[in-house]
């Protein structure tokens, strides 16, 4: 565990989960991704895409910067591998625009699918057009500076959540959730249940038929003494 | 006023406005709305679509819930008629994902137009692609339970403005405004008005018009002491 | 400087840069601006654009409003000349619905290509539907009251950067930068040099040469302690 | 309910409770009359106290103002008894400072108690010297003019919660709760009940009872699925 | 104007106002500073003291400063003469603890009389014994590297405020207000007649009399068309 | 590492640190400790105490909560030993009030020293009165609810930074740092040796010999670039 944020290191071989795990986990999408490993790996809502509709999922290469600091980036690009996802967080909290179109390009020759940082982007519009998936708490031009080392595969804490190197990182629209390299199997069977399960749901609800005879709430809501009344008069008596 | 945040309780008949009333409110949109009622009714400007120029009016059935527990959507699904809109405020500020795609279906289902919550959605995506018009104040996947009772149909407050059941929500881009349930006939003629006022400034404006001389600032900004100069320097001296 | 803010004063005559300047930066977008001038003139990336995929620059017409008061947009359209980017903060902050489409109408008759304002506005569909640009803190139908003055074309913080009327305001996806009009001309060259040096590392990244060797960043981070090593395991013995 | 947020009035008469009701709940403070009301009344806990150690409790004048205008105060002044509480509500956010050490010299000349208000104030030195107490969302010493009405009196939305006039409202180092004019003695028996069962509940804590004995929570943990393990370790085999 | 945000420079000469004119505005205070000189200057509230009941004033020296780098407070200490105040701003926002014990018996030991810093410090509780006054954006432990060129003595902005260096700080418990160098003479003066002026009134509203009457209020609410009633049934008719 | 954040999980048996390293890293404070242990460790600088000129530390027994329920606390309680600390992170963000002075009274019977959480808390002014120390997000009366398991002793997130049960928590006026129990030794050492190294720095700094000497920072301040003019006036030549 003391290897959480520490700095000035490099690591060069990690974990990676199996492709067709990984692409599992992007069809089923964050929030069922979630549920299924029991409804933990979220990463902070602040955490937003600059591209609407789209969903990714890759294997964690994490990357440790100082404040207004990106010189790691450039470290971590050349420990990037085909379908993995840059997961950036800084020393302390910062808003600069770390990330552009350059380092983009860099990633993408890679085989990089996309970026979820907790900090700042910019070159937006252009990052939209060249098809890299951008996941970051600001979109922000402000320039940085390279002077301080930070590290690149370490554990780390981004978006209020611990992301190992080589976990499975799933993000869509509805934000990044991380699932632990060891679980990733069990998470993808788990999603798959759910998803079955959702599916019968789904069709019976568009039937019109109610969650509370679906789920048979009823008893409990009325063991708990949920009231019925015919208006909001009934109650003032 | 003491039923305010009432818990445990639901309310099965309550009025709704006129459709076309309703109707015609949604035509006319969030600010004029507004205006025409004289400047209330705002929601909170942190509540904001998950999709883009789309606008919606409807009847509100109020849901208050507990935070992280969306038990009562499921409540308060039966109580919904077509043409309503779900208005949902926890009892204590909470951003977690209580309404995703599967209690979309459900709404949707009974013909209730969109979904107005002082708290989180998830599964965005797809509810854009099912086309449920929802106004939230966070997207966040995270998961809820379902053990605490809250309420259907009793008044609360919903992103800082009083919302009774009934009360006809008007939502489009520019937020949500509530509009009480007697006086949208007389809301609706207000901004009819005003509407048709707009019209023809907006002609003259366009033709090259000043709003200084359409409204007739000039006297009364002279006589509050505007001073035209020439130049900075001129101040200067 | 004890122009700044000064309340009460309408400036008729400002200095502009010239088009082609203009045009230029406008081409370039907010972060190469914002680099070439030494990284200097960023607004708050809290004030955000209402529309996607675009970008534009202008003459600043600076004005100085009092919290929920917008009065002096109406006398600042009157100073307005095509290619003008009306720019407005107020004294105090304010995030009410300053702004719509009536005065966009009046704007974009006059030629002006835009506004960034450190407020709300609101009409956001039908601004976007009039091509009319806009940056603001928030969108807020709440609206605003003519009652107290404030200034045009007087220097003013917006956005937490110091803007002087005439001076070249460059908007895009990106945020908001602010290019002194005395130094529009060099501004360019920067960009321009800083743009093509880009564009080769552009190609030799995409050829998958990395920024590493690019920069030559190997000795400096190896200088500064940077170690390589296989595992996490490694660190861990 | 559509006298929220009614503009341009001020109302004469409204009703208080005892004094010795209202001396009760200042007694028992914000955490146990929220309690005792079924956990509700709460305001934002952004609206903090200026001062430390201090609770009081009064019955409500409210007061709806513009926002950067405080001229309402002044009407209100009028309006008060020995006893009262202002509490005062912006028609949009604002955190200007619009109360200072004059107005509440005149409000301490009336026998006010105290100041709940969902904006800024100034002079917070001097009315700590003063003893005056209040609670407020900002210290700031903005400037605020006197131009447009707001009311006193009427039915409010202060801090996310509705304030009747004549409500009791009561503050301390936790915050503020309002409590109905109609419920103020139901709510001090019920405060006081609570209060005694805590009194017991805290000797016992005190000599070492534990509370999952005290509210034999024991069995309902284990019917939950409570897992007791000695060891980290176990857990990951 | 283009030398605001300037880097890598250090000014030596700076204008400083005369004491008495400095310790005058201290004794004022900055509510009344801020009116005196007609509502401007002020810093943004978010902007606290980490002390109570303590005000000063004092020349600013102003300093630049990159996100998480504290190299420039040394620089700066060695321009710091006895009554200066030190204003420091991040070229980006950042809440890093810039500022401990050690700079503060630095700059202590040079007479000069405190800190406001857009930014975080530490050791706020040794800062509280040796009696060294600071206002900041955080309190927050996080350390800071020396590795990148700020500025001492160009004009910034800090706070929303522009400062240029000379400027006189006056700073308390209600925040921090800027005073330009040239109009502290003028601006002492208007404080002092405020401050007679509202004299005589805290003593008529002591003794009872209302605003309402001692600004002769009454007819322009009146005029306005305010309405008393003698009840919210009144208004409900 | 699949153990952050499991729920439904008490582990009895935790490491913790000999007392003397603990009371050492008390005596050291937040700042020291995090600068000796390489600047890592530090909670989100939201989390403040509230209190003023304490400091604690003690060994960690971790809570993780549903959000609005508090009844882990309960559980936790009977796993506390004489100079532990309660570390509490909710599973989604909450303010609610969880903890106030019935278990705090609980938790001093048992010698726990004080409370970290990043929730709410209510009773403020008793908890002060008892002298039972704490650092939240909030202060907040909201009640919560016992429905739903959450963890006791498992690994979790406080506050953006990864806590192990029995890691040395570390708490005053600047905020909270936590040591890894197995580097508590090591980091005492370091501590002990910048305080000394401080120590020398603060005297001659009090004498009024300045950083830029001590450290000797001229030669790389020059080397960087850095240059000195006498007035603004040269810089605008």
């Amino acid at each position: 565990m003391s290897l959480i944020g520490r700095k000035g290191v490099v690591v060069r071989h990690i974990p990676r989960a199996d492709t067709p795990l990984i692409d599992a986990l992007s069809e089923f999408g964050v929030a069922t991704v979630h549920e299924a490993q029991g409804r933990k790996g979220l990463l902070d809502p602040a955490i937003r895409p600059i591209q609407q509709d789209r969903g990714i999922a890759g294997s964690a290469v994490t990357v440790l910067v100082a404040p207004g600091d990106n010189w790691m980036f450039h470290v971590a690009v050349e420990q990037c591998q085909p379908g993995d996802i840059l997961v950036v967080a800084p020393t302390s909290p910062c808003q600069d625009g770390y990330f552009g179109d350059l380092l983009a390009t860099s990633l993408q020759a890679r085989g990089v699918r996309g970026l979820v940082a907790d900090l700042g982007v910019r070159d937006t519009r252009t990052l939209r057009e060249m098809g890299f998936a951008v996941w970051s708490r600001a979109v922000y031009a402000q320039g940085t500076v390279k002077e301080t080392l930070g590290s690149v595969n370490v554990p780390l804490v981004c978006g209020g959540e611990l992301v190992m190197p080589g976990d499975v990182v799933v993000a869509d629209d509805d934000g990044v959730v991380v699932v632990r390299h060891a679980e990733a199997a069990a998470v993808v069977a788990a999603s798959r249940q759910r998803a079955d399960a959702e599916e019968g749901k789904r069709a019976r609800m568009a039937a019109g038929e109610l969650g509370l005879d679906i789920y048979q709430m009823r008893p409990r809501l009325a063991e708990k003494g949920l009231r019925y009344v015919n208006s909001l008069d009934e109650l003032e008596e």
